[in-house]
Order: C-alpha cells, then structure tokens, then sequence
C-alpha cells in the first residue's frame, strides 16, 4: 500500500482527493492536515465520509510528512513551494495541485503571483502533470505540478491541433466556462448561492493565471510562439468545466476528427466524441474523463473543439491521482472509475 | 455472476439501476427494454455509461426475461402486474420498482390507481421491499415490491416509534419534500427547469398515491390502525429526500436517541446520527443510506424525526439492489458502497 | 415626499428596501448608511440600480438619519436597539427590520440574543409590524418592529385558526422552508453555492430565534398559552419561503375556507386561493403579497395550512415600505404592485 | 389606449409579453389566444398575473385580432405569416415575435426552416425590429419582425465594430450562453430540471437558426460579406443570455470604449459599461436592457466584447414593447423601466 499524505484537506480539491483516494485498492491515507479544523474527525466535516475513514485532521508538520510514500498539496499558491524542499529530501513525493511548480519561469510566476518564487532550482526539477504529454516524465518524476482546470480542458482540446501544425497559432481563443467549486471554499461573499444561482458572467479577462500556463505548454508543444485569448466565465452550478476553442485552418483538407482520433488513440481518460456531438459536462461529474467533440462549421476555414471535464477530477484531484498511479508503476486510472451519476 | 434483466430502462430509475449493477461485481445485465429506445445502443442515450456497456436497448419479449436470474420493473404502474405471471412462472425471481404489488389490498390497489389489480393471486405472494423490516421474507421471495421513495423515508423514519408504541398513532406528521427526479423521465411542462427552478411547493394534498402504502406498514407494525396526514413538496434539485415527521410522546421519559439506535444496530443501510444532527441530503447523493436524526424540542411532549435519503437509490434502485443482493444469498450492500459527491 | 434612511443597506433586505423605494413614487431616499461601502456609488455595488439613483453610501451618523421622516433599519440585531433612542427623540419614525424591538419581554429578548436589552422603555413603545393584526396601531407607531419571515408566512397561516378557537392550540406545527437569502449577505462558508446548491436540510432545531416571535403573538391572538414546534429547512434557491402548518382540530363541522375568506377579506397582501389549491413560491418573487391555501385531509380531524411569501419582500423589505404606507397615511399597497416574472 | 391582441399567450413569450403590457399604462390587452387553454383564465394559467387581470384565453380568430390596434405573435415559426396578411389587410399592426420575417429572402428562409415561405411580398415590407439600427424604419413600419434573442445580444456588441470597419470581419466568433427559457414551454424530455440543471453545453453547431439572422444584418451594416462562427450553449438558469464575442483588430491605435460609447450614446437600452467590466445576466433580469464591455487582452490585436440581456426581454417580448412604443409614438422606453431583482 501506497502511504499518502494531503496538506490542505478541507478545500473542495482536497477533499475530493480525499474521496478518491479513501477508495483506492493501492492507497492509505496516512495524515491529512487543516490548520482549521486540526483534531476534528474528518467524517464530521466532510459528512459524505462517515464510516469510510478514521481520519482526524491534523496540523501540518513535515515530520509525519516524511512517513508518506507520496505527499499531495491541496492548498492555495505559496504553501507547497515552502515545503517542497524538505519533504522532497526525505525521499518522499509530491504532487501539487496548486500553482507554485507550474510555470517553467520564476520571473514569469512572480509577475503573475506577485512574490518571488522560494525555490527557483526545485522549479527546474517539477515535471507538468498532463499525462496526455508528459507521461514518460511523470513516470520518474519526484515533483509533479498537477495543471490548472482551465488548462488541462484548453490544452486537451488545442493540443492536436498545434503539435499538427494545422492551425494559425498566434489568433488561438478559448471561451471557458466552470461550476462554482473552481473558486475553492472560502468564506466569501461573491461566490455564496444568492450572488452567483440564475446568473453567468465573464471574469478575469485583465488577465486570469491560468493564462500563462496555458500559453507555456502550447508554445512547448508547437515549437513556437503561441497568442492564446482566454476568456472563462462562471456557471451557476456546482461541477464541471466546458471549454469551446477556435482556431483558423491553415489547410482546407485536413481530417479533423482522424487527427483527434490519432492523437488520443490509446488514452484511456480522453475519449474524442463521434462527429457531430456535443459534451456534456454532467455526463463526467465525479469522473477522470475529458471529452472532445471537433466541429467545423460549414464553407468556414475554422475549427471549434469542445472539450468537458469536472474542474475537480481531472481538473485537479483526479489527475492528482492519475499521476500517482504513474508515478508508483499501476494502472494509470486504478481508483478512477467512477460512473456519472444520471441524472 | 446473476443474469438480471430491466424492464424499463430510459428512465431515470432504470438508468441509476442499470449504473448500479454494470458496476455490481456478481451481476451480468443481460437484457435492458426500452419501446422508445429500442435498437439504440444504451450508451448513446446514457453517455454517463459511454465505455462502461455495450449493451443495445431492445423491445420488451417475455422470452429474453426468462433467460434471467431476476427481472426488475422499471416501469410505470401497470405494467409489472402484466408480465410478473409468466416471468415468475419461467422462475425467474422479480423485483419491481413501481407500485403494482405495494398494496396487499387489491381493493385499494383500484381505488388509487384507477383500475382492478390483475393479478391479486401474486399480489399475495409478494413481499414489502423494506429490508430494515421484511429482511428474512426477502430472502426467499419469488417477487418483491419495492418500496416507493417517499415511504422508504418515511417509514424507516417512524418505526421505531411505533413499533416501541411511545406515539399518538392517530396523529402523525409528515412533511416530506423530494428533488424533482422522484417526477420521472417524462415529456411534460410541469418538471422542466424553468418550472420547478426558484420555486417550491406543496403538492398532492388531496391524495397522494405513497399515502396508503406508509399506513399499510404502519398498521402492520404497530399492531393498530395509525393515521397519518402527508404532505409531499418539491424540492428545486435533481436528487434528495427529506422527510420531516413530527408525532406527540405518551411517556415524557423515554431516550428516543437509544430507542433508534437499538433499532437500527447492525444495520449497514441505515445510520442513527448523533443527537443534534440535521442529516442533508447531498451527502446522501449516490448512496443507498438512510440517515436518521432524533430530536425532542425543550419541553414539548413532542419528537420530530428527520429522514434523508437519495430517492433515486435507497428510495428506489439501491433499494432494488440491496434487495437483489438478499436474494441471492450475497453481501447486502454489495455494489452499494459509492461514496457521494462533496461538493 | 418623505425623506428616508436607510441604515445598513448592502445586505439582501437593504439592497430589496432601496428597489422598492427607489420606485416608490412618495419617497426620497436620502441618506442610505454602509461601513463597508462607505463612499461608493450605490450603483456599483448593487448593478441592478445602474441609472436609477445617484446615492452614495456613507458612514452611519445620527446627524443624517435625524433629517429624515423615516428611518429603516436593515442591521444585524444589536444595531437598531443602540441608535433608536436618539433617531426617535428627534422625531424620526423608525422601522426596525431586525429583531431587537420584536419580542415584549426584555428577559427573553436576553434569553435568545445573548445580551441585555438596551432599552427596554422603547421597546415598550413598540409596535408588532404586522398589519394584518395590528394595523391601527402601526398607522400611529413612532417605532416599528418590522416580523421575521418565518412568523409573517407562519402566523398569517395559523391566525385565523387560532382567533377562531378551532384548533388544539397546545399542538401546533410548523414546517416551514426558506431560499438561501434569508441567511443574509455575509462572507461564510455554510451559504456558498457549492454547499447549498443540491441539497435540502432542517436546521435550527434546537432553538431558532423565531420561535418565540411566532409564539408571542399567537398567545396574544388565542388569549392562552400557545405551543408551537417550528422546523425551518433549507431551500436550495434564492428567495421564497414556504409554510407548512399542521393543526388538530376541534370541531368537526367549520367551514376552514369560509373562515380564511373571512378573516382575510379586504386584505390587500393577503390571498387566499381557491379550496385544492397549492401555493408556489416563485408566482409571488418580488411581491409583497403572502398567498393561502387550506386544506383537510379526508377523515382527518387535522387541518393543514399552506403558506407561501417572498422572503425578502412580505418577509422583510415588503412588510416594512406596508408599514411605512400605513404611518404616513398613503394607500398601504402603494409601490408594491410589481408582478412577479414568469418564469 | 392602444387595443393589444396576443397570439400564443401561453409560451414564455407570450407570458411575459402579457406580464409587461398588463402594467403598461398606454395599452389594453383586448385579446389574449391559446388553443390549448381556450376558455381558462389567464391568471390561472400564470398565477403571477392573479388580481392583474381578467382576461380568458380564446381560440384565434382573425376576427377578434381586427379589433385591435396591434398584434403580437408569440407563436413558433410558420404562424405568424400564414396570419399576417389578413391581420394587416384589416389595418392592424403586427409584430412577430417568432422567426417568420426575419429573413429578408425567401430562398434562405426555406433553406433554415423546411418548407417555402407562404407570403414572400409581405416579407419585404417588415423592418426587422432592432431600434438601436432601424428606428426610424420602426416608427412608420406596419410590420416589424422582432429579432431573436442570440441576434439581438450579438448585433448589438458587434455593430460598432463592423460600422466602424475596424475587425477583419472574415473571421468574427460569438460564443454565446443563454438560460433555458430561450427553449420554450414545450413538453419535452431535453429541458426538464434533471436533463439540464447541473450540466452545461454547447448545442446547435452543425446550423443554429440564428446564425442567418445575424449575418444579414452584420453584412448590410458592414456593407460586405461577413462570416461569423456561432457557437449558442444551454446555462441551467431560467433567464439571461450572455455573448463574448471575439474579432481581429485591423488598427491598433482604435480607442474601442471611445468607439463603442459614441455609438450608444442617448440609446436609452444599450449601456456600455466603464472599462474593465463583466456585466452579469442577473441584473438584467426583467428588464430591457443589454448591457456592453469592451475588452483588449494586453498586446493583442484582439478584441473581445461582453454582452448580456434578458432573453426574454431584450431579447424578446421587451424589446417587442419597445417596437410598439415607437409604433405608435410613445416613449421608447415606457412601460419598460423595471429594476431587477437582487438577489
């Protein structure tokens, strides 16, 4: 059995980590720590739980850390790249699920984080934790910074087409749309049901944070500059994310759906959708899914792909997971397998 | 592995039935009808099941049910009565989710559905799905009625009440509400979102068909006729049971918390929460619980009990299932041990 | 026109105070308080006034409210009871739409708020602000004490049978359910979306503040001693509160529709609806108009109340611009007369 | 008073145009048709219209619609112009609220809607009703095609681009969200609470009946052939639509808030937000206004405009009132300065 440890467990994220991980054949959860709710049952707060653990949550502390086979980070930016260093020493490894390993460029993260980043030469060592690219490096990897929700559903749905070439890179749009539960549990007054139920809005378009990480891992995958606009938007529910991407041919011929096909043949939580679909994000709540429908409408030299996954399964504790598995040598979507509740 | 056949499987509670068991590791679902459906693969009409099955809707035939272990109806009322004969003739074991062999009395049976029970002969021979009551009965049952939502929270929230005789019988209260699934899969104006959204309300004052199946079990428990006054309401949500239930005390000294817990010990289905809990429904979602809070208000001869369930799963196909499982010799919460979405 | 304050105005009742007042076509608003929107522009904090006023929010202070005819408290409880001696010895009208002047009794004003009343000669001047029972009194009233939601929807449902002496007053139930907006706008976690959204659940149930309001007045409308048990419930949608009331009855032949008709005929904000009707919350969003239906179960010495209002308008704001229609000698309905959007 | 006649008054549609000229103080409803609640009355049909109005839905009769000064139809595609001739003959006024004179060819109108259209010179005599292009046309028009929802909120951000000639307007993307109303009040499976409550997708990509609307009238106001990629997804909300649109700036020293505020300046139901907005649907809700914000992601030559409306109100019935008001030489905006409700 795989020993785990969570630091953050009270969030949406970690608590969704909590409940895949509670489930999985190969995993104990050994200590999870909550500055917030330290020496309370975790089935108390987290009352789906009841009877499936004997977990109390515990203030952080490096020592019982270093216990862990595998260390997850569920906390907001600037807790993991603090701790990182230490709990690495000791052999044990991490997964973050934050941002702090995310971009390749300290100058970059501190522009956008807006604090220099502690430990800039632990940064070199992090892999990205999209296993649709980075599955050999996720493999060996110590640290992995587990991508952003917006990112793995834009990158998932641009990837095909950038690594092929068949589009005009520096004009990319992504419009994107996530459940509530992306804001995280925070106690908030723009997120509570009276401000956001029977209301849709854009936010972020000064510039959101998973702009760069996006950008960073396109241009990685094109072999060039790439100019994303990104636009998410807030929908009044509780999961799922949807991004809808545009980009112009450069080529009338291409097969788009072979390509689609080609690219995720043999991934085993990327299906790409028969021609003419549209995904739904209910259909992949509680899943490690992403779905990918390739539309181009007629007499028009563009291409729109839809992708759909929940924000906080393979949008972040899911992959979490997926990227343990690799990680530890099992089956990639061990503990994964969840089916949709309908309806 | 059990070869189990569904009757009815495009609505909702044959679709949370056939996740159920594609799922269950000694279940092979053999054949799923569907009149409306049929030919169509079922994973194109429920793409929560996309990869998960490959199996292809059908129309009803008597001759591929009796190619099963059991059958479930998932069907509206009228229909289970209809087939159950030859089905059950053929030896196969039945389970039916609607209300055709609910009522012991076929007399009632006509007065609330409209029309004479078929088949009065088999009404006889069926048992009350209720495990936490009927559970040896199930065991060996040729045919189980399986309880409706509303009376599986109802009652499982009442019984111990009754059966330890410390409530006014001629005066109990329920006020229930459940989420807008319990109105099925069907192409009607009253349950669409823009109808049901932002809003609540009572409904089926003036007869609701749950009624005499809860006072049929009542009486039966308590040894004496019981009268209660039900009042169901809708609940803007997808899945969810609540009931609250209000009943006046005869002895001013009794530990209701101890009464429900000896009740319910050992039970893996039904859990008695600390006292001062309020169960909610959402940690329920998915799941084949029932959860139970006792509370006496601060000098009142008065208990009210509040009941969550999932009406999807403990209120209707979990419940199928948990049954099965009696049946057929197994563990009872084989296949039923999901844990609910938080958030 | 008469010159009004309004003291606490970006929770839900003030921002719902200031629409409805903002259109009122007999009102100035001339002073609207905030300490933590002081000096911003009303209409950026509230978007759905852009255009419709040019107030700014400012710090609270007595200077201000003492200019005004009227003065509306929409604080938190503790606030109003402070500064109403002074706005009254100034000659300002006061409507108190939090609960510091609500209950006669001093002691257990103490008892349920965890403090001593401040001033209990005022609140012996104060009148209860439901016009339906006390409206002479309210039209000369220099301090109002605007009900909770839950007693406006709970007593307008059981007033009539209690003034009539038909119902066994030592047994009264209420189960009542409210939109998440009664819980106010306040940075908490327990109201985001991602916690209330799909899902339904008692609360309260060992002691809500309302309680003893409703029970108050309902002794004072029996002239006996009245025992109430009141279950609040959570409603995962934003406004609309719903009440269920059961009471035993003693005579057998009352005619319970005649005796609503009666006791409301003349009411302008209240309806009684047809006999086998089902109020919904939805019809009367932004109304200040609380509709009634009652019904008798078959066989049943039981009578069940139906009750439903706009939390936020005839639980709050609504009530509040009634009384103040009725102090200032306007027509009580005036600038209440929206209807309500469907869907 | 102007003489009004419905046609299809029990649609959301028709609902919610009634809901508006029941409180316009220059209109009275004469005539309000429904086949399927002929002889009900309306305020039973919508019990948010209960005491506002006396009104029994009637079959259609062309007769009855001769007696008015202007008729409304609220009525799917193929009603209105098998209606219109005779309608207009009488000396009526007509405004459609369906699809029938939108397009301006009759070739094209076959082509998206299945069958020839039935009175192709009554075609090009309607003006296509959007005030903030056509006024003058409106003020004397006998026929006025009201526009579709999608239409109205994409026209209305991208105008000023394409007036101004500086986007590349090859290449224009409408990514648009609305809540569900926009389908209708059809009994249906595919709207129901449980199919889209908790879900969000993308619909209509292979040809959304919008998408010809919206090119007509970009072309002529460009002046020149325009391609739009036009993607419409499903919010689970009752109301509100929100477009982003994106498009390639040929310019890179235009000041688009400068551009966009001219364009808008003394519109009375256009607002163009400050810099740096995100207009939100919820505080649009009931009323007919749209709201605008114009964004420039930093060293882009992209820009990206946010729109939002009701959709059943500037998107539909409200704006058909503002047709009206100029019809007959009203205020523009009277009978339409409703506040929205918050929360």
């Amino acid at each position: 059995m795989i020993k785990a440890g969570i630091v953050g467990g009270t969030g949406y994220t970690g608590a969704e980590l909590l409940r895949l991980l509670v489930a999985h054949p190969e995993v104990e959860v050994v200590t999870i720590t909550s500055r917030s709710a330290d020496g309370q049952r975790v089935d108390e707060v987290l009352p789906n739980l009841r009877s499936r653990t004997h977990l109390t949550f515990s203030r952080p502390s490096v020592e019982r850390l270093k216990e862990c086979d595998v260390v997850f980070f569920a906390t907001p930016h600037g807790t993991a790249m603090r701790s990182a260093a230490e709990t690495l020493a000791a052999g044990v490894r991490v997964i973050d699920l934050s941002a702090d390993f995310r971009l390749r460029d300290p100058v970059r993260w501190q522009q956008w984080y807006g604090e220099p980043h502690c430990c800039p030469e632990i940064l070199s060592k992090s892999v990205y934790g999209l296993p649709e690219i980075f599955r050999d490096a996720i493999r060996s990897a110590e640290l992995v910074a587990n991508p952003g929700c917006y990112p793995t559903a834009v990158l998932l749905g641009l990837l095909p087409l950038v690594e092929g070439r068949v589009v005009d890179t520096s004009h990319l749009i992504a419009s994107a749309s996530s459940g509530v539960s992306g804001a995280g549990r925070k106690a908030q007054i723009n997120t509570l049901l009276c401000e956001v139920a029977e209301n849709y809005r854009a936010y972020g378009l000064t510039g959101h944070r998973h702009s760069p990480e996006i950008e960073q891992i396109l241009a990685q995958s094109a072999g060039e500059d790439v100019r994303l606009t990104f636009v998410p938007h807030l929908i009044p529910m509780i999961r799922g994310l949807h991004a809808t991407l545009f980009a112009r041919l450069h080529h009338d011929t291409i097969d788009l759906q072979a390509l689609f096909e080609a690219r995720y043949a043999g991934e085993v939580c990327v299906e790409v959708l028969p021609p003419g679909s549209h995904p739904d994000t209910r259909s992949l709540r509680g899943t490690n899914r992403c779905r990918i429908a390739v539309h181009r409408p007629t007499g028009r030299d563009v291409v729109v792909v839809l992708t759909a996954i929940d924000n906080l399964v393979k949008g972040a504790a899911g992959q979490a997971v997926q990227n343990m598995n690799l990680m530890f040598g099992l089956d990639e979507a061990l503990g994964l397998n969840d089916i949709a509740l309908f309806p």
